[in-house]
């Protein structure tokens, strides 16, 4: 039995969770705060971060690492794709939206209004919220351009690029922070993300005394 | 024949260096400045980020998109370890070094002292620099403790783990940011890096109006 220690709203977390389903594995999760340095997971993760994988004996640290463990340990349902170029494609835009749409976007707008809220840590400062609403504009276009081409965003197949990208606005989408209308095509793609069975379970998560909008878990939005 | 694009005091572009020469291979090297978005980077690499790497007609861009690459098409010498623990532990401390080390030291000091010296925008932030400065230590700590019990950071072989440590370090030595002298382990360990070959030729790279402190480059420091 697979276990998960994850914070719900987390887009690394929810990035593992829905690779974990489109691969056909369920795992036990388990909430965690990391920012209180608990140590239960101290112990598992000396970085005191979320996502921990617990395979039986072997704890794997670190979303990247989850991933590539996964590909390795239950190759059947692959999520890099199937020749090398593909899997470069992937891994570039796994890279895009983990690392640079991350620090552009995600960082800024989720680390201001959610960790700081459950640190219970300062508050928001506007000229960062304002930096990433207006960054997340050039990641939906970009998604938008990459959608225009092909019928996922690296290529003819749903991949791990597809899972990250979806990650991230999950929970940009569940603070009401993603404008929809500058890119349709960004739209239509992260629809038919929202329809696959895999990204059910996140959308369900609800966080305490803050509500998503109405669209949020709805695939017809 | 492999080239690259790099950055010459990236610690990205570093570890892709010291891992093709970890491999046994060669590449031209061609440097780049991400900041200006040239048009040949862009056309390359939409992110306009280095290093990118061009393998025939093959173009892979982002390093961990590349490392991952280079272990698929040149298997013979492997980094990440031959067994399934040993590459978790591997991929743990390459994400420990790439994403936490990289957002609490090098991202501090690198940005504000190099990139911003580059980019010919602003000036480095003393409360950054503090911080960082701060933040090493601990760091400098980790990579002792490892140290303590095994030959290298993830095991008894030499793997990505050392090389990515390696990387950063080496970019935050050259601008006489790192107090060896807290951790008499983590010095030992760099010394054992700095006297392999791979490491030779990034050690001889030179910044105009920029010298490394006198022990830089000297195995024996």
């Amino acid at each position: 039995m697979l276990r998960l220690l994850h914070v719900p709203l987390c887009p690394f977390c929810r990035k593992v969770r829905i690779a974990l389903r489109e691969k056909g594995l369920t795992a036990e999760l388990v909430e965690v705060q990391p920012w209180t340095h608990p140590d239960d997971l101290l112990r598992l993760n000396p970085a005191s971060e979320a996502p921990v994988l617990i395979d039986g004996t072997t704890v794997v640290c670190d979303s990247q690492a989850i991933t590539d463990y996964l590909e390795e340990a239950y190759p059947e349902v692959g999520l890099l794709g199937k020749t090398q170029a593909q899997r470069n494609e992937t891994r570039r835009l796994v890279a895009w939206f983990d690392t640079k749409m991350n620090r552009e976007v995600t960082e800024l707008l989720w680390r201001e209004k959610l960790v700081k809220r459950w640190a219970k840590k300062g508050f928001p400062r506007s000229e960062v919220l304002r930096e990433g609403a207006q960054n997340i504009r050039f990641h939906l276009t970009y998604i938008d351009y990459l959608y225009q081409s092909r019928k996922w965003l690296a290529g003819d197949e749903m991949t791990l690029a597809d899972i990250a990208a979806a990650a991230h606005l999950s929970v940009l989408d569940y603070m009401g922070d993603v404008p929809w209308d500058v890119a349709g095509g960004a739209r239509d793609w992260y629809a038919k993300m929202k329809s696959r069975p895999s990204m059910r379970p996140i959308l369900l998560d609800r966080l305490t005394g803050l509500k998503p909008p109405a669209h949020y878990d709805d695939p017809d939005f």
